[in-house]
């Protein structure tokens, strides 16, 4: 099916007014849109607008608060801890990166754990912030239970990303935006749709089998942390999803491993709650709290200029620096628009019929 | 062939009285002999006595100083970056981790980048110095070249590992401490000696084919980063690989990608020295800094015994918490002794010989 493609501007104009329908104030609206459309820009398609509808869901049965009072509820020079009041993430991430931005002007660095809040939309979005003000960012948060830690049938963690976020001088800064398993359930999703194997390594069955059927997660079965299976790490990855659900919820006193809430509004919420929500984890690092922003950068342009020289692998174009591709998307999708998927694109005029609206 | 195995007291002594002989103070040579067998108890062969010699070697070329003037050259009330003088990593990364615990007493947190260093053992020795104060540990360092970043043909990022190390209440604590490759090179050693062939995913030949030969690291070969390929996601472990390279020298100054310094000193130094040494980077956080240590030590316990309660896939036990096999190891060779390979058996009886010394 052809995708029609959408400009940036009505997309957003769009979203800010379907999130002032179910009572944002004007400026968090503005600013859950960007970070929502941010998804779609960068080319992560399955954190953008197609998630719009699934918000909403969660403000009807009462899982997202539209105004919630945003309060930092511990801190030292160098850290807090924030309690999202159960707002959208997509707005209580970027106060909370604010608080680590401001850390960090003085003490150096800046770290805030976050209780309470729901989805954040892409990591990247987030731990760019940061990059704004000459500073290293960083974005997790734990999520949904998708994915099985090694030896487990059981799922207990969500796809868990972790973002680091590098300035650089000349070259486009260093981004690393990725799911700790093998493969982002958006991945699945497009083969889901087409209808094609996945490969081995990306999933299990509810037995812990190896599986190639793409629709594995429907009768119990697992996403794979990164490596796959133990031989090929998959301990390494399922530590690295381990990692974020503790720094995003054991440090903040949201739920973490299986008790975290689901993303889908008609799925029940877990029996128990150790926590409170889902939870984030944002840094800023000030450069020149190491070293001068302008030598670092000078070296940060060293290091892609002399990676993306290195000879390639036959039928390769070249080493890609984490970012790049996403970049590259960001600038072509700002001039030439947004493909939508005809399904997304119903969504959207189904919201745009229920809150009266133009799309 | 038989493994003899040597009490840890013996080989403690032993070891530090090799670094006595190579000029290293008392102090600084019972800490290095403490660092590098904390690897043997842990289960790490590859890290442990097993470098002994290596080291000598490196201090016989002059590339280590065995009485280094470390000192920090900047900071900031949450950070610091310390020149290691040239001095053995084994005792300039626990003088950085001081500084960085310090740092956490009074900022919340503290983050300290090292230049000018050496190879420092096993990032879990550092980063549980940080759990014993009831603070979350981290630590990583770059290392010479042995990876290829996905669709390279060219070696240009070391294992890189990364340690995160938290506290627990009953529990053990959970210490992720893993190369940011698919398998670390000391597994690749033991298919070398054993002439077995590696799963695929682990290396690729000179021309970045995938390959089954544990020897392809001596022909021009590179180790894999986890994930294996981009299929698998081996770009979100070259992109982990990359963090470790840019935290640990593109911040303080140190030597990154193609250009750190090689381990084995009969290796020439790379013609190019962008900065000083190799790196590493070391971060405390205080558990209080966000909640209170009970309450955090409460759900740590109950994450813990929430993964290991998860139903395991037909044959295998049970989930493994990250550090688990490590702490059962170290409490086993304290009893029973470390068990040590004829070739590094006679490797020390060689440095016995030649610093007229006991073993």
């Amino acid at each position: 099916m052809a995708e029609n493609r959408f400009p940036y501007l009505q997309l957003l104009r769009f979203t800010t007014s379907v999130f002032e329908k179910i009572g944002c104030n004007p400026t968090d609206a503005e600013l859950a849109a960007k970070v929502l459309l941010s998804a779609d820009l960068r080319g992560i398609d399955s954190h953008g607008v197609a998630r719009l509808s699934g918000y909403v869901r969660l403000w009807e049965v009462k899982r997202v608060n539209a105004n919630p009072n945003i309060k930092i509820i511990h801190e030292t020079p160098s850290t807090a801890v924030i309690d999202g009041d159960g707002g959208l993430g997509l707005v209580v991430a970027p106060f909370a990166m604010k608080v680590a931005i401001e850390k960090a002007k003085n003490a150096g660095t800046g770290w805030v754990s976050v209780q309470n809040s729901n989805h954040f939309g892409i990591a990247g979005y987030h731990a760019l912030m940061a990059v704004e003000q000459d500073m290293i960012g960083w974005a997790m948060t734990n999520a949904s239970p998708l994915v099985a830690p090694t030896f487990s049938t059981e799922r207990l963690l969500g796809t868990n990303p972790i973002c680091v976020a590098v300035p650089a001088g000349e070259e486009a800064p260093f981004v690393a935006d990725m799911a700790t398993t093998t493969a982002a359930n958006g991945k699945l999703e497009i083969l889901q749709r087409k209808n094609e194997r996945a490969p081995l390594g990306w999933v299990q069955d509810k037995y812990g089998n190896a599986s190639v059927n793409p629709h594995e997660l429907k009768s119990g079965g697992a996403l794979l942390p990164l490596g796959g299976d133990r031989e090929h790490g998959s301990h390494k990855g399922y530590a690295l999803g381990a990692i974020v659900d503790i720094f995003s919820a054991v440090l903040s006193g949201a739920n973490y491993g299986p008790w975290v809430p689901p993303f889908p509004a008609y799925v029940p919420m877990p029996e128990e709650q150790p926590g409170k929500g889902i939870g984030h984890f944002l840094g800023a690092m000030r450069i020149d709290a190491f070293r001068p922003a302008d030598d670092f950068k000078l070296h940060m342009d060293k290091w892609i200029q002399r990676f993306k020289a290195a000879t390639p692998i036959a039928g390769e174009e070249r080493v890609i620096i984490p970012g790049e591709p996403e970049k590259e998307m960001e600038t072509e999708r700002m001039r030439t628009g947004i493909p939508l998927l005809p399904v997304v694109e119903e969504d959207l005029k189904f919201l745009a019929e229920k809150f009266l609206l133009n799309f």
